[in-house]
């Protein structure tokens, strides 16, 4: 196949990322870009001016989505690739960002080398509030999904209390235009997206790209234990109702769970906790805290609910505590498709280099995606597995490795016969 | 010996309390008398008003301790009965007040009786902020003991940053003036207290009054356990360096090092709690904790810190955490004076009244008092072991028992030849 050398022009996607990167940055160099705030709309304009400039077309949709595509075959199901352009606050250069510039670097390339008209069409998305902001995470893709109802888009709220529909309103966006967002179905054949590992997986390893086969799904349950607050000098050891020592043995029964459930890849984070009253001279009488749970198998994340919600029942019923619990959220897991698995491995064969297959514990928009077609994404490691942190970076090699990847996998996805 | 019969005035006993339960009273009937606040002082004013209708002397110090004394033997040793008339917010009635009304009972009754004559002179005292306000407590107290210095009085300050000169002078106070508080050696001859259990022992056993034997002893450490922050989706469990299982395990190590230390009595709470940067999503990297250790015995407490510390750091060492610790304060354990506990016991058998010796899991007023004279203490029993809360209640005839005991064994002390 004469597109088998093809790679990425490293020097424009390194400057590409710094551009990208120097809109809504802070004083100390970390990021602010967060949904419908004046930097994420500036960075969308950005990108639309670079689409633009080299020829390609560049639209927003109604839930601030953009999208890159070639002009000339607008109307034929297209093998897409991208991420997300907004950021948590005080974010690193890379998360969300790499996928997008590396995307746009891919359509230049591919223009460039006019490979395309022998392919599908290759469309780049650069989705809106994938890091939640509002309602979650993963606005836009969830809009592309069809997954967005009007009562949500009216109920959205952020943590400072603005509403989405403020947000999207002064960001000159109409709330209920994200309604229309959805995509028909066929019109897109694929989804790839190339992102940091997040995790230190990779960078442990030394290896420069992650093969993605699942995505985790997760629960998140918010639990209180419920005893008596008592004066920590006066009330006997024996005569307490300790809750705080009731999730303390529970979070020693973690490990042991996670490895009678037989979830190789499980894990369970304990990261929120609030004493009450929360004084130094006082037995704790209640205790609230978060429980994450996260695994690849379904059946894995129903078997850990059930054992984790009779753990917690015993150690209450042993104690004299009550308990009560409420999910916050729960996300299906999601397997990649095989044949883009097959292609990235490919890909990664042709570049000569090597790579690891894995899953990932983060939730990506092509977790959204994979519910309507076939998705797939490259991993390239986070240094020290830092991430949302000013401390995220991925060493430049790894980014162009990743990047050559996707951009040949790409090619690979508009070429296959559906 | 004719006094054996005497007993206080319930129904004014009970009409003071419940006066002086008004001052300082919000609108859901918890108490607001904190020190140095209008309340707190009117709350003074008051029971020197009581004591002076009673014809009785009454005097404030420089440290807003008030004094009710008999007029004729100024100078002569003192036989002193009291407690402390400030609250912590939101209050029950009894805390401190108790102690001071019954102590104004017992004076009116010798005067009435004209038990004075044949014994050494009694003195009331009202100590200021025993509940610490300003600078950990016992201002009142260590002012009498003689434990204040200038230094301290000028950078005391409350939770508010109300320094505490700013509160003594719109209280009417001079600051330094509370360093002439001290009362010269000789003074005093003994210091009996009569205060709420504030624990749930006597009202378990269903007992009237406690025979204070030993008041407990305490070291406070703010302890900070330190590993890494990590995504808690993309972080195996084997890769994290999580601080709150650190402390979990700590946690659960409570209980068997309590055991072994043969400290029967020790009580240890883990009551304060924060965790770093304490959301869902994230690895705890960071957790800060409070450790409140409470024994009678001196040897028994340097153990127990002994081994909590080798305990921490060896939790530290295995799970790859760094650690801090720093002592936030520190109370020698005191022993009740063997005299004043035989008398108080003598008083309970006198009233035919079954009592239960104990230690004291709180500190008092009666603890520093103890450093400079012999001092005993009377507990009455704690509904439910309810304190520092609108919830607090001794019923009425309990209050009545404590009262009484109190009252004879005032009598004993001042009898006794010393």
């Amino acid at each position: 196949m004469f597109t088998a050398d093809i790679t990425v022009n490293s020097s424009r996607l390194q400057a590409d990322l710094e551009e990208l990167a120097g809109i809504g940055r802070a004083e100390d160099r970390s990021i602010y870009r967060m949904a419908f705030t004046e930097a994420d709309m500036q960075a969308r304009r950005w990108l639309q001016d670079k689409l633009r400039t080299a020829g390609l077309e560049a639209e927003m949709d109604g839930a601030g989505n953009v999208f890159g595509k070639f002009p000339d075959r607008p109307d034929e199901p297209s093998v897409m690739i991208g991420s997300h352009l907004d950021t948590v606050p005080a974010a690193g250069p890379l998360d969300g960002a790499l996928g997008v510039v590396a995307g746009l670097e891919c359509l230049r390339r591919i223009k460039e080398e006019n490979l395309h008209p022998d392919r599908a069409p290759v469309e780049l998305v650069a989705f809106s509030d994938e890091e939640g902001r509002f309602d979650g995470g993963f606005f836009g893709s969830r809009a592309v999904r069809g997954s967005l109802i009007p009562q949500l888009i009216h109920e959205a709220a952020d943590f400072d209390g603005t509403t989405l529909v403020e947000a999207m309103t002064s960001a000159g966006l109409e709330p209920l235009a994200a309604l229309a967002a959805r995509r028909p179905p066929g019109s897109i054949r694929s989804y790839l997206e190339l992102h940091v590992e997040q995790g230190a997986v990779l960078d442990s390893l030394g290896l420069p790209v992650g093969i993605v086969e699942n995505i985790t799904g997760l629960f998140r349950w918010q639990i209180r234990l419920i005893g008596k607050a008592d004066h920590a000098g006066t009330t006997p050891m024996g005569m307490r109702c300790d809750a705080f020592q009731g999730l303390a043995e529970f979070a020693g029964e973690i490990p042991r769970i996670l490895e009678e459930n037989d979830g190789e890849e499980s894990v369970a984070t304990i990261g929120f906790i609030r004493l009450l009253p929360g004084t130094v001279n006082t037995v704790p009488g209640e205790v609230e805290f978060s429980l994450d749970i996260r695994d690849i198998d379904r059946q894995v994340l129903d078997q850990l609910a059930d054992t984790f919600r009779r753990a917690l029942s015993a150690i209450a019923r042993r104690r004299g505590l009550m308990f009560e619990f409420q999910e916050l959220s729960s996300v299906e897991p999601v397997a990649c498709d095989r044949k883009i698995v097959e292609a990235v491995s490919s890909s990664v064969e042709s570049l000569g280099i090597e790579a690891h297959r894995m899953n990932s514990g983060a939730g990506h928009d092509a977790q959204v995606m994979a519910e309507i077609v076939p998705a797939g994404m490259v991993f390239v490691p986070s240094v020290g597995g830092r991430s949302h942190s000013i401390a995220e970076w991925t060493h430049v090699e790894d980014i162009v490795a990743g990047a050559n990847v996707t951009l040949r996998t790409l090619l690979q996805l508009a070429s296959t016969e559906r």
